[in-house]
């Protein structure tokens, strides 16, 4: 069989699977996911055998020792992907939640229930700890999935895919498609009659390729250009601390901060503070024209770093005139993932919040706090900077749909 | 200025649109749209004389008198418009509605609060009252509009959006692209930087010419392939009032009834009884093989009438054996928009509702029901056969999207 029957008969399978899956109760799902957990634990050897392959095959490739490193399995990891599996299975399940009731002047009883998406395909890269995370997540909400990882982890995602499948899940709930190639992917995106909903993970070209051969809805996790803005009337202690850990708690993640807006009314008193301690972090400074006024010591920063997603230690700082200016400014500039402001004015806080078209608007904590873990979620499969569906943190409610369900007694609308 | 260039401005305009649409209160958005709806009745007479020209180029051009009834405007279907939009007007704006609310144990409290889409693209076919009633749902949501709509409109379409426009509304708020062109509707869904979603209003090829180029969500209104299942514990009078009313009361629309299937059981009984009333309300039966054997008058059904809406007199039948049978062909031939089940047994009842993928699965009532409307929701901006976002009948809750607002006293991850 060719690439594209191959991958379009997976498909067909998976919306069999989905209405299996569909038939399972919440403890049938968590136990098949405990012994989905229990045979990685059981055959962690099969899988770091496995993962040796890939290691050895992307030494031989050249791949950088950071794509090494995401690439490499060990007991550690594994167990923590087990535990992961575990923690799925112990959240609490949305599917067959009632989201509203109602009745109709006509009697009729209408309520709206969360339930399956059905089938969806995730796209992701060289992690394989994806394959057994979005697995998990997938299989909890009901979902058949069908994965497609990258080339450099395909022994690893085989090995942990059978492992999965070896724990009682329906046939086909969770197929891991064995080509690689870029052709896979465009027959993955073409098929909406059996995807519902394809999730890529990983970098921007490989979401932009799939935005744009995708017939069916993708939610999309771009990037995070993550602003804070320090209004005139912030605790500017706090407001040095927020900066600092948003900035350098994490750099190379989503939700750290990568541009600083300053109220020039303050700029002169909270910028030395400021530049001490990210000086200590080793944090290079971009400032704009009145920035360097005060901090000759940081770089001028060009047009292009408003829209620069760093991942380093490296800061970009503008001044600004009034929280309309930084609210302009995080609207044009900004990936709507995630900003925040700092004051102790809550007229101010509130216009900000409700005025930037941002997935997280935060007051007074660290950009850092947006996640599906920090949010309580139990578990995240990524953070949508989409609108439709899903936005910010997405956990397992946002892997579900609804349906309504109306009941009567013989209403006719003639 | 070209036509690709002249709509991407119209995109950056539409995007700054929707931040001072945000800005907006419901009492100011709501004077605005009675405003609009008074417009409307006070210039009545320049939209028929912009219709008249549209009427009178349709007739040049051969349309179909079907094509020239849904062009033409007249006094009433003008009255009919300002309602609507007045109706809108008084619905409870969804925005700012809190969905959510909790605190972490570290103190930082979240809230998860409805805001608008943004930007929402509408593309359109002849009939000219969607302007206003797509503009007025949109306009009640806080999302900026860019309108297309078809070409044999164009007259209508620019009078009516000139009225809306002058009500007081934000600039750019509603804008109605001037190009009727195919390729507009191109610039338009790649344009994902400036709309947030496109929904398509119009027939099987318009959708699938924006599927296949958009590179933003769709939400899509596609066909409504509806069945209604007659269990062998239903009662059969019932069940004959009900196949009546879902296939008779208005066979041109997306809701009418399309399949009937009816276990083997209660066949011989049932059949003659709806045969005499469906008879005498003109509706060609087609059955399948052991359909035929009770009733012979019925023509025989091909493989492709389960797959087809008719939206006319014409009723496909089937016998099933279970109804785990029905469900599955259900789930095989409809298009998941709604179904229906007839019977007396609640256990089958609940069985049947949880295992059909459709928006909208129904108890003893007639598939008519599904509509905004009879569903209480005051206007509906169409019916969604999609599963990601909105699925069924689509109100203002569903043009809006959501935001996570979280709030502390400087806390900080690291």
């Amino acid at each position: 069989m060719d690439i594209e029957s191959s991958i379009h008969q997976m498909g067909r399978q998976a919306r069999e699977a989905a209405y299996q899956l569909n038939q399972l109760s919440t403890e049938e799902k968590n136990a098949i996911l405990r012994a989905m957990a229990a045979k990685l634990r059981e055959s962690c050897a099969s899988v770091l055998e496995a993962n040796a392959k890939d290691i050895a095959a992307g030494e031989e490739r050249g791949l950088s020792v950071a794509m090494l490193d995401r690439l490499r399995l060990d007991e550690d990891r594994i167990e923590a992907m087990a535990l992961g599996v575990e923690q799925v299975a112990a959240l609490p399940d949305p599917v067959g939640q009632r989201m509203e009731a109602w009745q109709r002047p006509n009697g009729i009883r209408i309520e709206q229930v969360r339930v399956p998406i059905g089938t969806i395909g995730i796209i992701y890269e060289s992690r394989p700890n994806v394959t057994a995370d979005a697995a998990a997540l997938c299989f909890k909400t009901g979902n058949a999935t069908i994965l497609r990882g990258g080339s450099e982890a395909i022994h690893s995602n085989r090995a942990i895919a059978e492992l999965l499948n070896s724990a009682g899940a329906p046939v086909h709930a969770i197929q891991l498609i064995p080509f690689t190639d870029r052709q896979s992917v465009a027959v993955m995106a073409g098929m909406d009659e059996w995807l519902d909903l394809i999730i890529p993970r990983g970098g921007k070209g490989l979401i932009e390729t799939v935005v744009s051969l995708a017939r069916m809805p993708v939610i999309k996790h771009y990037d995070g250009i993550c602003h804070m803005f320090v209004d005139r009337d912030a605790d500017l202690d706090m407001a040095v601390e927020l900066a600092v850990d948003a900035k350098t708690q994490k750099p190379g993640v989503c939700n750290a901060l990568e541009t600083l807006l300053v109220d020039v009314e303050v700029a002169a008193e909270f910028l030395p503070k400021l530049a001490v301690v990210l000086r200590a972090k080793g944090v290079e400074l971009r400032g704009c024209e009145q920035t360097l006024t005060i901090r000759a010591d940081a770089k001028p920063a060009i047009e292009d770093d408003w829209d620069t997603e760093y991942l380093d230690l490296i800061l970009a700082i503008k001044l600004v005139w009034s929280p309309d200016e930084a609210i302009a400014h995080i609207n044009r500039h900004g990936s709507h993932h995630t900003d925040a402001i700092v004051t102790a004015n809550e007229d101010t806080a509130e216009y900000f919040l409700k005025a930037v078209d941002s997935a997280c608007v935060f007051h007074n904590i660290s950009n850092r706090f947006a996640d599906g873990g920090e949010f309580g979620f139990g578990a995240e499969i990524g953070i949508s900077t989409d609108k439709i569906h899903a936005r910010g943190p997405m956990g397992l409610r946002e892997l579900t749909t609804y349906q309504y369900r109306a009941r009567g007694e013989g209403q006719t609308k003639g």
